[in-house]
């Protein structure tokens, strides 16, 4: 794919034409201000480079990588730096720049009428929220790092969330986007449209492309009726297959009303309420497992709660709850809402945990629950599986938490064997490894064990295509073309 | 993209190699035989082939395509020969072969707890659609041609139809596919998973490719739960700009519960009711313009008459309907659909008719259907204008009716000119000029007017990066390399 040797820390001549295109205030090159672009939330990579450049328009998107695509010099492109597998950050050896498109920040248009939006790729997830919200509309894409995220790299990164079930991933989300492409050319794809045949849809090798391919600088999105019912309800659940049938049950008796459908185990609630303040355990008594499970209508006669009160008495008889709530107002539905979060935030206070993020068919997830926890807990028996997520996808947050009391460090030593092993038992489902997060760094090497030769192949192709310098994110992703079982030709 | 000559008609010996591989039943080569596989629905193209392969595996079509892909010689894959632009057809130098997906026609697999369907390419839909009602599940692809169209040719052509405003059009209700790629290895991308983001979306590009790419021998499809509450009705609406903002509200009002908003013109109804019978005016007087509205819910207590009977009420009163009628038996929901259908029907009857199959920006609709009408009336005062169709989509088959008593051949033989007087004002509305039929043959040449050079040249890169040899179906989708105003490196 690259013949050619990547140029070195680039030249103090070509710093100066980079910092050139964006003007004082788009650039960063003293140590302190660019630390934050080096590492990420988890702290497993820290990069370096020589230069962070800020650009605040697409024509300066453009004008930056034309000169990068001439000398050959590395792009890394940065949203919000939320990401959890090392996508945004640079190389260590400091041969490239990031582009960090905060900047980028306005949203474009709004159109009510058209249910649309279009945002730069700088624009902060819950800035795109409000906009709709302020419009009477919804945009629905809703994940932990709302507050700081961005929707350029929610797009690169096709990010999930709690809405998916309903409304999609972000792949469903966007109609159109704006890209630079490695040689500086803008590619204005921004299209209002719900239907148009017109040859390749090429937004969609973008979106989840995680700027190996180009570079988003704006997207027009989605947008929908704002809910006006919504109903929220905790129930506890013998055991995960019978969560699995009461949603199969949900989905047909409300109508595909389900907006969310997540999995919290025991331990889950414990962990959260024994540290994020105003937590409290949801039902008079423990119970295994629980579902979080919310309804809403952007209709006002829906009737959701009386759905949602017949759904639980015919679950109740079926055996596929035990107990449940159904929250009566707003602060009781956040309440609820505060359990599923405080599962993430609790895990950081109990030592060392190793994640993985993955899915299996919807059908298959207690099996798998079942199969993945007893693997693990043979291997070592005093792990604590943490075990939660949005399974109404079959997407679950197979989180490993460090047996009590012991060393950290040392368990965490061990994340690639029960990666190992976790994966393993996903590919037998014929699951991912990476239902949301994406490859970026983290789960590069792990590609080339699970997809098969031809589709790495077919990878490796379309990125020399569209990419044929190796410039845009090198490192990241697409596997290297000479791990690959067959060369091209 | 292809250096080389292409081979004459295959000669002898290469012909007997492809027969071997499908034995005795897999090839056609008499010309009655054959003929059905050389002309499309209108009549527009009439190819050449010396050959059409009937392989009845994946092993078989990939055994065709490794010799095809050794000697270069072009393969027009082709399904229920449905498409109305021309992709199916093979072009009239006979050099090619035509490999024809009806015999793989088995239903691999039906997981109702997956709600997830996988069939291969020669399924006819209608057959998948009653596969999944028979395990009390919906496929929601329902279009025209479902009797006789093909799987393989819907994801190849990202099909559309009634139940886009639900459900998606045919990308959003694939999960993964199979498909001969064009040196004649096989992909199995068949997951059936919800999420899943390791690497590019490869699948994206083979829906929607028209067989340009590689040839999708299967799928694994979204089910739904089965609708069990269906409310349809027939409103006359005094302006298509009512109509739009009668469907913002519906949109809201009913959760998002619509299945269907088709417009209908006063005219289409008159053809329908002059040639398809059975037919009648739904309502008591003449109105100058229509909506079949159709909602639907898996819930048997989602009330939608109730909801339905509301909403036109508000309607009503806001202005946006004149008059109305809720169909109160399944036996006049058949005959409100049946005008719907007969609208296309009934133009046939009518002399020549120019088509177009645009969409724009759902807040456009109105103002776009304004413009092209007066534009091509002024240009032909008689001319009569058959606007219906998906406009819950923006989806609009603008189709002009010859004037009467005109001269049809003369009459058709203005089909470029008109198309250029709409497909302009569709290009200003930033609209599509083909919202579902695809490009084929019939468009190719207009992609290069309304695409950007930039991604006329992507689509090319990624076309020769999958297809160097430009075997898959050319001719079709992608423009010839040469026509681009920036030739690729």
């Amino acid at each position: 794919m690259i013949a050619e040797p990547r140029p070195a820390v680039p030249d103090p001549a070509v710093i100066d034409r980079l910092k050139a295109v964006v003007g004082p205030q788009g650039w960063l090159a003293e140590p302190g201000d660019i630390e934050p672009y080096l590492v990420e939330t988890r702290g497993l990579y820290r990069g370096a480079t020589a230069l962070v450049l800020r650009p605040a328009s697409t024509a300066e998107v453009a004008g930056i990588v034309r000169i990068c695509a001439e000398i050959r010099l590395p792009i890394v492109p940065q949203g919000g730096n939320t990401g959890l597998v090392g996508g945004g950050v640079p190389g260590e050896d400091g041969r490239n720049i990031v582009l960090a498109l905060g900047r980028m920040n306005r949203i474009r248009r709004l159109d009510a009428d058209n249910f649309t939006l279009t945002a730069e790729a700088g624009c902060i997830l819950a800035q795109i929220q409000q906009a709709a919200d302020a419009a009477d509309r919804l945009f629905p894409l809703s994940l932990g790092a709302e507050g700081s995220c961005q929707i350029g790299g929610n797009i690169s990164t096709n990010a999930g969330g709690v809405q998916v079930l309903r409304y999609g991933n972000t792949r469903e989300l966007v109609l159109g986007i704006e890209a630079v492409l490695p040689d500086g050319r803008i590619w204005d794809g921004l299209r209002s449209l719900r239907k148009d045949n017109t040859g390749y849809d090429l937004k969609q090798l973008f979106i989840g492309g995680e700027g190996t391919l180009g570079i988003v600088t704006a997207a027009t999105l989605r947008l929908f009726p704002k809910p006006r019912e919504i109903a929220t309800g905790f129930v506890a659940v013998p055991h995960s297959a019978a969560a699995m049938r009461l949603f199969a049950r949900a989905r047909a008796a409300t109508g595909d009303q389900i907006t969310a459908f997540e999995l919290i185990p025991r331990i889950g609630v414990e962990f959260a309420m024994r540290h994020v303040a105003g937590v409290t355990d949801p039902l008079s008594q423990p119970y295994p497992s629980y579902a979080l499970i919310e309804l809403s209508s952007s209709s006002r006669q829906a009737g959701l709660e009386a759905l949602f009160g017949s759904l639980l008495e015919e679950a109740l008889e079926a055996g596929e709850i035990l107990d449940g709530t159904i929250a009566a107002s707003e602060a009781q539905r956040r309440a609820l809402w505060l359990i599923r979060e405080g599962v993430v935030e609790g895990q950081r206070h109990e030592g060392g945990s190793i994640k993985h993020d993955v899915s299996v068919p919807v059908a298959s997830v207690a099996a798998f629950l079942e199969r993945a926890t007893a693997a693990v807990t043979e291997r070592l028996p005093a792990i604590r599986v943490v075990a939660f997520g949005h399974a109404g996808d079959g997407n679950i947050h197979f989180n490993l938490s460090q047996p009590i009391g012991a060393d950290t460090a040392a368990y965490l030593a061990r994340w690639g064997e029960f990666n190992h092993i976790v994966h393993e038992i996903v590919a037998g489902f014929g699951g991912s490894i990476s239902a949301e997060h994406g490859i970026g760094r983290l789960k590069r090497h792990e590609l080339t064990h699970y997809k098969s030769p031809v589709e790495l192949e077919m990878m490796a192709r379309v990125k020399a295509a569209l990419d044929p310098y190796n410039i845009m994110n090198p490192g990241k992703t697409v596997p290297d073309p000479s791990s690959l079982q067959r060369p091209l030709p």
